[in-house]
């Protein structure tokens, strides 16, 4: 994974649209230049921390300029972006995926449905790099990825635009394939072990169970996607 | 993963049924423990290879006495006990899966669906062991697993018994949603780079695809797993 640790670098970088996964900025630094980062940060949606210094550090050496920033191997796309010529009106929402082999063949799925887009919740999810490439199987490059600071506010301008929004629950009355995907529809799927979180639950207009034998408690996130995604497919497509 | 490296403890392992994966024998010794070894394990359907000396010694260390052995983190069954007490009518057939992950998500799907058995190729398939028990989510202890020396000879045993044999393949005429699951199917899965073995294919009865957008080359094959086991268990129970 290339790194950038120089301000002008990043600038450059930042102006010309690299894709970049996350950019640490130490504290006790204050100029213009952070300055033109952070501004250049928000306005691409790009991640950006103040960490103590030493955490700089860590990352980028002794002798650095107070910056330390990870190019990603895809663009990231703002929510508006992504929508902009959205085609088959189906979404998937990641809350949390801990596990770089969910994450990937997530997206690979999500992918062989044509997404119009895929959010991923910032805090505590795998990263987006060089393995989750590699466990996408490549098709990182042919969806369009959100990072998502706030699930539960993106959740609400999806509603704006007209999405029906439904999450993945092992207690809903309702079975996924009783769902009409027809319309646009945006699926969140769970953490690994805490599944979606309540917020995003609450808020989803529907919640969708995949049956299955009990003596099994529950499926993979992964597998469970597959599921859910493919059943929309088919129905968007018959 | 716990191994027996004494003949007298191997023999009485296998007397006892303990699970074991996978026998190793010395070429250069020939006696009569050795063949009552060799008949314990034709008798429980266990693998067994004769390999050079050097080979075990490799296992076992240097003082050894011609012998290794896996203990399994579960037991493996004959394809006749497996299907002696056959519920749901639907067999998973996993035909040189190499990645763990992979093997243990398929029978997480697997034992989710009440798979009655899930066969499981001897060659060039990622072994039954701690990982898989994880990367399976301890349903490995809820299913029945079959390690098959030769898969075409017990697709025509399962065919004799009466079983549809289906096998995904991504050129297939028939999307898999327009297959009927209700009879006693067998389903096969091939490896992740290759497919489903050619000879397999061939003596399927009917081969099902998975329909996607086709930007996106293949699907991951647990993802594919899921999907037509969670058809075949939604046909079933419907």
């Amino acid at each position: 994974m290339a790194a950038v640790t120089s301000l002008n670098a990043l600038i450059e970088a930042l102006g010309d649209g690299q894709p970049i996964n996350k950019v640490l900025l130490s504290r006790s630094r204050h100029d213009a230049k952070i300055a033109t980062i952070v501004r250049l940060c928000r306005e691409r949606g790009i991640i950006f921390q103040f960490v103590p210094a030493e955490a700089v550090e860590r990352k980028a050496g002794v002798k650095n300029q107070g910056v330390w920033a990870e190019i990603a191997p895809v663009r990231f796309f703002s929510l508006d972006a992504a929508l902009a010529d959205a085609q088959t009106g189906l979404v998937v929402i990641l809350d949390n995926i801990e596990d770089t082999g969910n994450l990937g063949a997530m997206i690979r799925s999500a992918a062989a449905v044509k997404t119009d887009a895929i959010l991923i919740s910032v805090r505590n999810s795998a990263p987006v790099n060089e393995t989750t490439w590699k466990t996408s199987a490549g098709t990182l490059g042919k969806v369009r990825l959100v990072q998502s600071r706030n699930l539960a506010m993106d959740v609400a301008r999806l509603k704006k635009a007209g999405f029906w929004v439904v999450a993945t629950d092992q207690q809903a009355r309702m079975n996924f394939y009783d769902f009409d995907f027809k319309g646009k529809t945006a699926v969140i799927f769970g953490n690994e072990s805490k599944g979606v979180s309540p917020l995003l639950k609450k808020n989803a207009d529907q919640l969708l169970a995949i049956p299955h034998d009990r003596a099994v408690e529950s499926l993979n996130v992964s597998a469970a996607a597959a599921i859910i995604l493919f059943e929309a497919w088919r129905q968007k497509k018959g």
